[in-house]
């Protein structure tokens, strides 16, 4: 059998650096032989891909076995007719988006960590991320798997037709089953044609059910946030970034990404909207992004908050789903209950409910 | 607990109509206690949704109990700031359409058999029909379940969050499964906004080639179809159906529809694809629907393949997914293989790679 894939098997332990790292040059049967052994004399097993979950699921405990499967990032395969990519569990997401670019796609997948994290992680913890909103769930977009179990058992799910209904579909236990059900080594993936235009607005609301309102008219991105303790944050202690509205400060902010094939219209179009917006009250300010650079500068803030505020204090990170309607209630419920000790600050995925909650004190 | 249910039992025979139905406003733990009871008897039970398959998944064998849920049918809510519908599993497809309309969304499936086939078979079938290539797979879209096992255990999966990443998601393995791992009872669904601008557009292609290569540019709904056999079968067969494109017949016919919210504009950006498609000879010939009613005439002709050619001739049917280049390669090779004996008939859905096989003798 062929022996290209690379596997590093640390002996980790939480809270202080591995003890052992050991590199094999494997294929699926050694990895099967190896999650067969651990298994048979109850050997804890810690899957592991890029390590930027902020939940500590892919941190050991105490001392166990961690498969780290960042060496194993070939693409195998690509049909430029249908989208469909076949990679291994390595690649890491970033590294998949020029590959793609060139074929005239993109991943339907984006999120902050994207520079770090595997496309392996990403499908075992069911990721959300930016484009959720846009190209929808990873149980709509992955076309098949090839997972390790625990027992060693190599299950070939890796089908690559956009429709397949014969038998049950079990790769999707393994999707958001974060590695508890075995190790994910392949994934097949349909990845959407890349539009040419995108649009980038960056908008002020004064109330949460003015940025709600919203959600129900155009597929958003969305960050929200209250004004004294997020958005100054991120002012204060990230380097060049600026905000892109002028004072005064306002309660939230919403980014809205739209994508298209014409430029032109579709800025016309979204500036349109946004002056309906306007005028009917659900909008105080708002800005579009004019080219490219300060895209990036929008794309800044939303993508610097944690990183702020992990400068400014000690923070716990959740990161919840609600109803829509539903999300900035519990904001405000912890701030009532958590009074003025702690810092709760909400922002999140308006279009797809996912609200990260961080609660920051000065120490932990 | 709520006795609003009606749900119909018959117990039928293969090739002879039903020998008795049985008529029971029950409950889902009702419903429970007759699986349990079937269960522990070794009685065959076979769930019925529309009974709209047509390759005899809903159909008894020999003396099985029928659990029909063709009476359970509630609309049971709608969120109309996201989007999700919750109802029964007897709700016929065609019957949801104009409740969403009113409230500005539609359903993300639509089949020719949507007048009759019922939710709960649709997505225990993991039906695709002629929106997949739009909105996506039924794994994408719904987003909870509750079903009743065979052995009467009430399982609650009937979540309504866009995102859900609690636990295992076991609700994917009840999509696909056609009632074998249990009984659909409630179905949670995610319904797009309703797009105000629809175009149509019939044209007509030399080779299967020149069809596949603008599957890659534009997001379509398809019918392809060999000249003498098809086309001509459904103007010969059904009434009132007319060839949109002047003489000669094409070897292939497609039809695409695009959704936006600029009719005029959306119907520019079509004609300008077809022109340059026209350019570089993908297109024979083509027209584009001007109003409503040509819209349904270019509809009818695709959903009329099936009722021409039952009419002309004994058809076995095969429903198969191919990778979209080898779609047509399997028609040419049964045609090849059958001789003149046969009649090969391939159509289907260009941009999900579902073909329709329909192979036709003089009798069965």
């Amino acid at each position: 059998m062929k022996r290209r894939c690379l596997l590093q098997i640390q002996i980790g332990c939480r809270n202080t650096k591995a003890q052992a790292i050991f590199y094999f040059n494997l294929g699926p049967e050694e990895v099967s032989r190896i999650l067969k052994y651990c298994n048979s004399r109850c050997l804890a097993v810690v899957p592991q891909g890029g390590n930027t979950g902020l939940v500590g699921g892919s941190v050991p405990v105490f001392d166990e076995v961690i498969i780290n499967m960042g060496s194993v990032k070939n693409i195998i395969s690509f049909d430029k007719v249908s989208g469909i990519l076949v990679c291994e569990a390595g690649c890491i997401l970033e590294n998949l988006v020029p590959f793609l670019d060139n074929q005239g796609f993109v991943m339907p997948l984006n999120l902050g960590a994207k520079g770090s994290c595997q496309i392996g992680g990403n499908v075992s913890t069911n990721a959300g991320g930016l484009c959720f909103v846009r190209y929808g769930s990873l149980h709509g977009n992955v076309l098949g798997l090839e997972a390790v179990l625990a027992n060693g058992t190599l299950l070939d799910m890796l089908g690559t037709l956009r429709k397949d209904n014969t038998g049950y579909d079990l790769k999707h236990l393994f999707i958001r089953s974060e590695g508890s059900l075995g190790i994910i080594s392949k994934v097949s993936i349909l990845t959407p044609p890349k539009l040419s235009s995108v649009n980038l607005a960056f908008l002020a609301c004064k109330d949460y059910v003015s940025c709600q309102r919203k959600s129900s008219h155009v597929l958003l991105h969305c960050l929200f946030t209250l004004r004294v303790l997020c958005m100054e944050q991120v002012l204060n202690h990230l380097e060049g970034v600026r905000n892109p509205l002028p004072p005064p400060m306002h309660n939230f902010y919403v980014l809205i990404e739209t994508t298209g094939s014409d430029q032109s219209y579709d800025k016309e179009k979204l500036e349109a909207f946004l002056l309906r917006s306007m005028e009917v009250g659900l909008i105080s300010d708002g800005v579009l992004a004019q080219d490219i650079n300060q895209a990036f500068s929008f794309w800044s803030i939303h993508e610097g908050i944690p990183e702020a505020l992990m400068k400014a204090w000690a923070v716990y990170k959740y990161d919840l789903s609600l109803p829509i309607e539903k999300m900035y209630d519990l904001v405000e419920e912890m701030r009532m209950r958590l009074g003025p000790a702690a810092k709760v600050i909400g922002y999140g995925h308006l279009g797809d409910g996912n609200l990260h909650l961080n609660i920051s004190l000065p120490e932990f």
